[in-house]
């Protein structure tokens, strides 16, 4: 299967007539791109390994048998609701057309070259982002990662056990972590920094998810006066205006795409109000102060409506400043490509906790991402399988 | 069976843990509480008739068997999402606890006494309030109606036609609306303005429905910078807050209830944020000045983030003044009870277009509706239920 052929493949999977994508992890679609990824690596003979968090590996061993020093690559393939079709996909169908080109020009990896497939890193479904990697990687106490539950209230434990996995065996697996060497995940940029068909990431920067309820009281739309009023609605709205500014303030993002209402009805005062923001910046304290001013902004209009604010901390990650060394192999490798940071997570940024960890990123002339014209020219994502595959004939060699 | 013993019958029924409940039109909890309605009609050997557009009524006729000129009294069955118990039901309830009262002391009609149970008051699925009692009374295009959808995207038409309606025959029945002499609703007060057990309604003020679109582009809520960022939730945000200011200005009420957004991820700038505004005042003026200061507020902020904002009237009532002489009989019989108005819409509203019409309001100790908390005394149930009987009595006497 050429790349053409591969994403052929996909590209029908879950996607809904406005072109987005839901590939929620383990609903349907996601099944299938799982599925997918299974037949690909059977179709090449490569060892497929599912861990224990529902990670998905295949392996192409050296003639050794060696199993440990992996030089890891791949990405994810669930998506964000409405989500584009490269972020996640582009990089798991170009690890395969990678190991396609090597082993056609006869190249024999002196160390294993696996490919990954990791699972919920979108958290579109149950709320964390890099759920897989995180727990792999020993970044979230199973137990609460067991206890998340999605829209409809399934609980992680529940939905995993459907799928074979058992919900008490989840969590860091140092087996695994031992046997890779390396990560290099290569993934669709986007923003529009990149002006080149690959660049090589020097960052992540900090980013985090927090939950913001505001809890009001119920009551009727027309026979309720405006003066008996404990409307959520208002200080919500306020706590919006609040994270754009706070985002203006300390060159930040600040982001809220995500609102749930009870009741929801037309004619009726809601009773509460839960909103998450998203947010990242240069520095922990950009982000910080950000985050810090929206909840202060959110508390003060919630005191003038006598509506109760709580925030949460949903999920947080540092600044990953990925390996210099690594970076700077791959970046020789690629005859200079530039260098630069990205404000998306990305399971690299988890990884790179426990392993020397890469990115490369592929052109995305629209700079949209999580939504339908996220995109990448097809001779981008050719050159990006090219240098891909140099990279990982670099680190693999014998 | 008792106030009581129905009463009980009903309340388990679409219950929520939190105590709200969810009775949409034509789904499970109302489909039982339909069959209900039936149930006790048939213990009271009443006669039965399900008109065209799915609206229930049960009739006690007078021994001469005339049709014409009837007493009709009821409400509805449906809820809001999470609304409360009373809303609908009482008026229903108490019905045919009045006929059981007339029954009781041995009074015999001389002109057909009815219990209506109207479809889709609340308009919590389809979206427009009093779907039953405006099709029936001619006050929407049949054709608008059949094209209206669910939150799932389902037609009124195929709903309806699933539940052996014929779409093609909805709209008015000038036979049915020819038949009815007068009607009497009785409801729970929705406002904290009755401080004796009953009243009687004196007008439902000017209320409507307004849809308002925010599209901007769907991104990536960490790569996207904030100058690139075309994002709806924030016009969406300023347009909540000119709601209220708006309010206060003409002495309406104002509300969002319900906000819709597409794709509605936690780490996605949204593409679409939908927004319902629910307005009601003393007079067509104020209700007219407050959405079109909310319109105005919600261009200007949509035009500084590059956001398309517009805006949909889906429904809009002028104010019902409830006919004169029927009130002042009503009030009459009732010993002078207090006369009120009311911000909430009642298919009462719509018939009086059509026939005479009058409301009598039952207390309600919280003032809260369309919530848990919506209540009313066993009591003052009780005094609605005398009042409704004594009402009906001198209505319909030969």
């Amino acid at each position: 299967m050429s790349f053409e052929e591969m994403w052929a493949a996909l590209e029908p999977v879950g996607r809904r007539p406005d072109g987005g994508y839901d590939r929620f992890a383990w609903t349907g679609p996601e099944l299938e791109c799982r599925a997918w990824f299974l037949d690909e690596a059977r179709a090449r003979d490569l060892e497929v390994e599912r861990d224990a968090n529902g990670n998905l590996f295949a392996w192409w061993l050296p003639e050794s048998g060696e199993r440990g020093d992996a030089v890891l690559t791949g990405s994810h393939l669930d998506s964000v609701p409405g989500g584009g079709a490269f972020d996640g996909p582009l990089g798991v169908v170009s690890a395969f057309a990678a190991v396609d080109a090597l082993r056609a020009e006869g190249f024999a990896p002196g160390r294993p070259v696996g490919i990954a497939a990791f699972a919920e890193e979108e958290g579109a479904r149950f709320g964390v982002a890099c759920l897989g990697s995180r727990l792999l990687a020993g970044a979230i106490d199973p137990a609460r990662a067991r206890s998340l539950t999605d829209g409809d209230g399934r609980a992680f434990a529940d939905v995993v056990a459907a799928h074979d996995l058992d919900p008490d065996r989840i969590g860091p697996d140092e087996d695994l972590l031992g046997r890779i060497g390396c990560y290099v995940e290569l993934h669709v940029e986007q923003g529009r920094a990149l002006e080149v068909p690959v660049g090589v990431a020097s960052a992540i920067i900090p980013h985090g998810r927090w939950r913001l309820d505001f809890a009001g009281e119920g009551n009727h739309a027309g026979t309720t006066l405006l003066r008996d009023r404990r409307d959520p609605m208002l200080p919500f709205a306020h706590a919006v205006l609040a994270a754009r500014e706070a985002a203006r303030r300390h060159d930040s993002v600040a982001t809220v795409g995500k609102v749930h209402i009870v009741p929801g009805g037309v004619n009726a005062i809601p009773s509460l109000v839960t909103a998450w923001l998203d947010s990242r910046g240069p520095d922990d304290a950009a982000v910080r102060a950000t985050v810090r001013d929206v909840h202060e902004a959110a508390l003060r209009a919630g005191a003038d409506h006598r509506v109760a604010v709580t925030l949460a901390e949903e999920s947080y990650t540092e600044i990953v400043d990925f390996t210099t060394a690594l970076r700077d192999r791959i970046v020789t490798v690629l005859g200079g490509a530039p260098v630069l940071p990205t404000g998306a997570g990305h399971d690299a940024g988890i990884l790179s906790a426990r392993v020397p960890t890469a990115m490369l990123f592929v052109r995305n002339p629209t700079g949209v991402s999580h939504a339908p014209a996220e995109s990448a020219e097809r001779d981008d994502c050719l050159a990006g399988v090219r240098a891909l595959a140099a990279v990982l004939k670099d680190l693999a060699r014998g």
